[in-house]
C-alpha cells in the first residue's frame, strides 16, 4: 500500500484523459467528508460535511473542509453529489454555496429535504436535482449512476462516476444490514454489475474497518426496546441522534405496542422527524405523537420522551433532565434509554449524565448494558464481501482516521487487490487515475477551517493556542500610566487577574515591585513604553513562575499620559 | 438500598460505642480514595489518594480529598492505612501530612516504599509502620488485621478493622486472579474466616461492578506479548502504567525470551521499577535491562523501549515518538504495544497517538485489537463470590462513580443482603454503625480541593468558570485614561484581544465608538470610573455579541489621570 509522503509537493497538471481525485476532508478524521473529482477541467464534488471540534480546538463551533483548492475554480464545479443527509456529509454545503449559490445539489429525496431545511436557516435557496437508486444521469462530463445503500439514515446512495478515464465507485457511508427496517438493502447486485463492467477506483467507507465481523441489524434493537418498555413502570426517556429515522421508528412502534404516547423534544429532532414523516420515511402510528406541552396530561406510565442529547451536550434535554433543570423530572421507577453510540471524546460528559440520572433513582439503559444501539457502518466482514463482489482495480479508503484507512486498505489487500493499487491518502493528497492506475500525484494545502461565531476561517492556530493557555492558566493584565516626559508612574499599576488561583491576593504584593522596577527603568532614561512593558512582563512573569508555579498569560500595558 | 438524600444535614454526635465512617473521596468518582473511621474520638484514615481532573476542570494539576472534616482533629488521627501504592490511594498523603507530619503510615513493604519515594520529593520524612498479610496489629482503639489481595500492583492489602462496635472489612482495590504472576492470591480463606466471625460492614471495590463475568488473568497477556514479540521485525515500544510491576515483568520476560534488551523510559517508570526490583517484586532477567542512552548501540530487532504515556500524556515518551520528537524513531517494521486500559476522557489523545504511529508506518497493538491489557478490579462475577463468602451484615460500596456504587450494591442484594442493609453513600455522607446496623447519619461538607501550581485549595469554581470562558471565548481588554476633572479621554482606548477570531481587525472599528460613548457619558457629568467602565463594557459586549456572535470576557479598565 502506498503511504502518503509527508513532504508531498503540489501536483503537476493533470494528464489529458486522466481523472483527478482531491479529498478536502474526511481522510484522516471522522467528519467533514468531501472529495473533488476533476476531469477535463470540470469538477464534481462528492459530499460537503462538517467536523465537530475536539478538546484541543476550544470554542470552535464547527470545522469545514478546506475550500481553498476550489476558491478560484468555483465556475468549473458541475454539481455537488450528497450521498446522504448526515451533518458530516451535508453540513458544510451552506458555506460552499456562499462562494457560488447556483451549484446544483444532487441527492435522494430525503437527503435534499434535509439539506434544504439547513439552507433555509442560512437563507439560501438552492438548485436541487433529485435522483434515486437505479438512475443514471449526466452532469457535464460526469456520467453518474446511483446505487441504493443502507446506513443509519434512510435514502442513502452510493455513486458510480463514469468518465473516459474510468469508473469510480464511491460508497458514501454504508453498511449491509440484510433485513433493514425499510427493506432497502445495499444493492450488491448493482455493485456486482458495476464490478463486472470494471470499477477502476473503489472509494469505500473505512469507519468500521477495524471492527471484526458483521454489524448487527437495526432490527435486533426492536426486541430489546420492547423488553425495556414492558418492564418500565414510570416515565420513559429515550435519547438518540436526531436524524436516525429508523431508531425513532422503533421507539414509536414500541410505544404504540405498550400504550404509550411519544413527545419529540429538541429542535433538530422535531424538524427532522417532521420531514421524514411528511416524505413517508417515518410511519407514525395513529395518535402516538403528542406535543411535549401536553405531556403532563398523561400518566407517567403512558409517556415517552424522545429527545436529543445522547452525546452529553450540556444544553440538550437529556443533560437538563439529569441536572433537574427540565420540565420533565425523572426519579425512581423511571427509565432512560441512550439508544446511541458513545462518540470518542464524549465519555466523561455522557457518564456524568448517566450518573446524574442514576443518582435521581432512574434506571439507565445504554449500549454498555443492553443492545440499544448498532453502528451505521460496514464492519470488516462486510467490507470483505464488498471487495470480493466489486473486485476493484484500485482502492482508495475514505472516511476515517488514519488507523481506519490503513485497516480498510489491508482488507482490500487480503481479497487480492495488489498492495500497490491501494492508495492511502489523507486530506489534500491528490490522486490521479491515469491509464487505469491510481497514483498519488502530490498534495494541495488542506487545513482546518474553523467556524467560530460569525467568523469562518478567522480562527488561526495562534488563537487556539492563546485559548488553550487562557483556559489552562488564566491571565494577568497590568495597566500603568507613565508621564510622557519624566517616565514617572502617574496611575496604576492596576492589576486584573482572571483564572489564576488566589491571583488577586497573592499578586497585591508585587504592585510596589512593579512600580520600583518601572521607576528604575525610567531613571535609566530613554525607556519607551514597549521597553517598560517588557519590564512589567519580566517582574510579573518571574513572580508567577516562582511563587504561583504557573505560567498565566501576561498582558502588560504601559500608556503615556 | 438507601440512596443518599441530597439535602442531608450535618450528623449529630456519634452514639457511645458506635463506629462512624466518613468517606472524604472516591465515592462518586474514580480516584482520591479516602475514608475516615471514628471510634471513641479516635480516627483511622484508610487511603489518601488523588483524582486526576477532567476537561471541565482546566489547568488543575490534581484533586485532593477534602481534608476540611479533619483539619481541627488532626491530633485525633491514630494512623493512615495505605491499602496499596497507586496514586489514587497514596497521592494525597504529602498534603495530609502537611497538617501533621508524624501520623504513622501503615502499609505493606512495597506500598510504603512507593509513598516514601513520593514523600522524599516533598521533603517529608514519614513515620512508617510496615505490615504484611496475616498480621494483626493494634493502633489505639483500632485492632487491624491485614489480608492479602491481588491487584494491578503487587503487595496490596485489605484491612479488617475491629472495634467494640463491630468489624469492618475494607477490600481496598482488588481482583481475584486465581493464577497471578506472584502466586499471591486474594486470600478468600481469610475472607471466609472473617465472615464466620462476622463482618458487620463490608466496604468493597465497585470499579468493575458493572462488568459482567470475571476479570481475565494477568498471565493470559503473556502469550499475546510473546506472539507479538515473535512477529516483530524492528523496534518494539511498549507503553503501560509506571506502577504495573507485573505488566513490566511480562515485557522483560518476553524480551528475554526473544533476545531483546529493554530500556526503561520515563521518570516514574525508572523510579518505580528500581524500587520494585530492589525489594524483589520485579525479577529482572540477567542483563536484560539497558540504559536508554545506550539503546542506539543495539540493532533495531534487539531493542525494547518500556515507557509511560499510554494515556496520551503529551509530554511522555510515547506521544513524543508519535510526533517524531524523541531520540527513538519508529517507522515501517516497528511495533508499538499499548499494554494498558484506555481511561475514559483520554480517547482522543490516545487515538491521536495511535494514528500518528500508524502514519509513520508502525504496527500498533492495543486493547482494541489484542489482549494486551486486563483490568485490576474484580468484575461482577467475582464480587458475587466475595459476598457469598463474606456474608456481610451491612454493605457500603466504595471506589467508583454513582453508577458503579449502585451496581455493586445491587450485586450484594442479589446474594441476599437485605436492601436496607446496603448503604449507598457518596463523598461526605456520614455512615454510623450502631448496634450492628449501618445507617446514613448525615453529611459533612466535602468539596473538590484543587492543587494548582503552588496553590492547594485556592482554585474556586469561580476561577474554573473564568478559565472555561477564557478557553472557549478569549477576552477583550480595553484600557482608557480619562482626565480626572473633565472626564475627557486623554489616552487610549487601547484594546488587547486574545483568543477572539479576527479580534484585532474587527475590533479596530469600535475604538471611535468607545471614545464617543465615554465622551457622552462624561458630558452627562458625575460619571465615576466604575460607571465609565460599564459604558465601555456595554459598547464592546454589544459589538462582540452582534458582530462576532461570541461572548468573550470583557475587561474594561478606566483610570483617571
Amino acid at each position: 500500500m502506498s503511504h502518503p509522503h509527508p513532504d508531498l509537493k503540489p501536483p503537476g497538471p493533470l494528464a489529458p484523459g486522466a481523472l483527478r481525485i482531491v479529498p478536502l476532508g474526511g481522510l484522516g478524521e471522522v467528519g467533514r467528508n468531501m472529495a473533488v473529482l476533476e476531469f477535463e477541467g470540470r469538477l464534481l464534488v462528492i459530499d460537503c460535511g462538517v467536523l465537530f471540534p475536539e478538546d484541543h480546538q476550544p470554542g470552535v463551533d464547527l470545522i469545514l473542509p478546506d475550500f481553498g483548492y476550489l476558491e478560484d475554480r468555483m465556475d468549473q464545479v458541475e454539481a455537488i453529489v450528497l450521498t446522504h443527509g448526515h451533518e458530516d456529509h451535508i453540513g458544510a454545503v451552506p458555506y460552499l454555496l456562499r462562494l457560488r449559490k447556483d451549484i446544483p445539489l444532487i441527492g435522494s429525496k430525503l437527503s435534499l429535504a434535509f439539506v434544504a431545511a439547513k439552507l433555509k436557516e442560512h437563507r439560501i435557496k438552492p438548485v436541487l436535482r433529485e435522483v434515486s437508486e437505479g438512475q443514471r444521469r449526466t452532469f457535464g462530463v460526469f456520467d453518474l449512476e446511483f446505487v441504493a445503500v443502507n446506513h443509519s439514515i434512510p435514502d442513502a446512495l452510493a455513486v458510480a462516476v463514469r468518465t473516459p478515464a474510468g469508473m469510480v465507485l464511491h460508497t458514501g457511508d454504508f453498511k449491509m444490514d440484510q433485513l433493514p427496517l425499510d427493506s432497502r438493502i445495499t444493492d450488491l447486485r448493482a455493485f456486482a454489475r458495476l464490478g463486472e463492467e470494471g470499477v477502476d477506483l473503489f472509494m469505500t467507507d473505512s469507519t468500521n474497518a477495524e471492527v471484526p465481523g458483521f454489524t448487527t441489524s437495526e432490527r435486533d434493537i426492536g426486541p430489546v426496546l420492547d423488553s425495556v418498555f414492558a418492564q418500565a413502570e414510570g416515565r420513559i426517556v429515550v435519547a438518540s441522534f436526531s436524524s436516525h429515522v429508523h431508531r425513532v421508528q422503533q421507539v414509536l412502534d414500541a410505544a404504540d405496542a405498550h400504550g404509550r404516547r411519544v413527545a419529540l423534544v429538541g429542535r433538530s429532532m422535531v424538524r427532522n422527524m417532521t420531514i421524514a414523516s411528511e416524505l413517508g420515511y417515518l410511519n407514525v402510528p395513529d395518535g402516538v405523537l403528542i406535543d411535549v406541552k401536553k405531556i403532563d396530561d398523561l400518566p407517567e406510565d403512558r409517556m415517552v420522551l424522545m429527545c436529543t442529547g445522547s452525546q452529553g451536550e450540556p444544553m440538550a434535554a437529556l443533560s437538563r433532565i439529569a441536572n433537574r433543570d427540565h420540565r420533565v423530572s425523572v426519579g425512581p421507577g423511571d427509565t432512560v434509554i441512550l439508544a446511541s453510540s458513545l462518540i470518542p471524546g464524549n465519555e466523561n460528559a455522557v457518564f456524568r449524565i448517566i450518573n446524574g440520572l442514576i443518582r435521581l433513582g432512574a434506571k439507565v439503559v445504554h449500549q454498555a448494558n443492553a443492545r440499544v444501539h448498532v453502528s451505521g457502518h460496514a464492519s470488516a466482514g462486510e467490507l470483505l464481501y464488498c471487495y470480493n463482489i466489486v473486485r476493484p482495480k484500485n482502492v482508495m479508503p475514505v472516511h476515517g482516521e488514519v488507523r481506519h484507512l490503513v485497516a480498510n486498505g489491508a482488507l482490500a489487500v487480503k481479497t487480492g487487490v495488489p498492495p500497490e493499487r491501494v492508495v492511502l491518502a489523507e486530506d489534500g493528497v491528490v490522486v490521479d487515475l491515469v491509464d487505469g492506475k491510481a497514483k498519488i500525484a502530490g498534495a494541495v494545502p488542506c487545513g482546518y477551517i474553523y467556524v467560530d461565531g460569525s467568523s469562518v476561517g478567522g480562527v488561526t492556530e495562534a488563537e487556539l493556542k492563546d485559548r488553550r493557555i487562557l483556559g489552562e492558566e488564566g491571565f494577568i493584565s497590568i495597566f500603568v500610566v507613565v508621564d510622557s516626559s519624566s517616565g514617572e508612574v502617574v496611575a496604576g499599576p492596576e492589576l486584573h487577574v482572571r483564572g489564576v488561583a488566589e491571583g488577586e491576593d497573592k499578586l497585591a504584593a508585587i504592585v510596589p515591585e512593579i512600580t520600583k522596577a518601572l521607576t528604575e527603568a525610567a531613571a535609566g532614561g530613554n525607556a519607551d513604553t514597549h521597553q517598560l512593558q517588557q519590564v512589567v512582563r519580566r517582574v510579573v512573569g518571574r513572580f508567577a513562575s516562582s511563587k504561583l508555579k504557573r505560567r498565566p498569560m501576561i498582558i502588560p500595558v504601559v500608556v503615556e499620559s
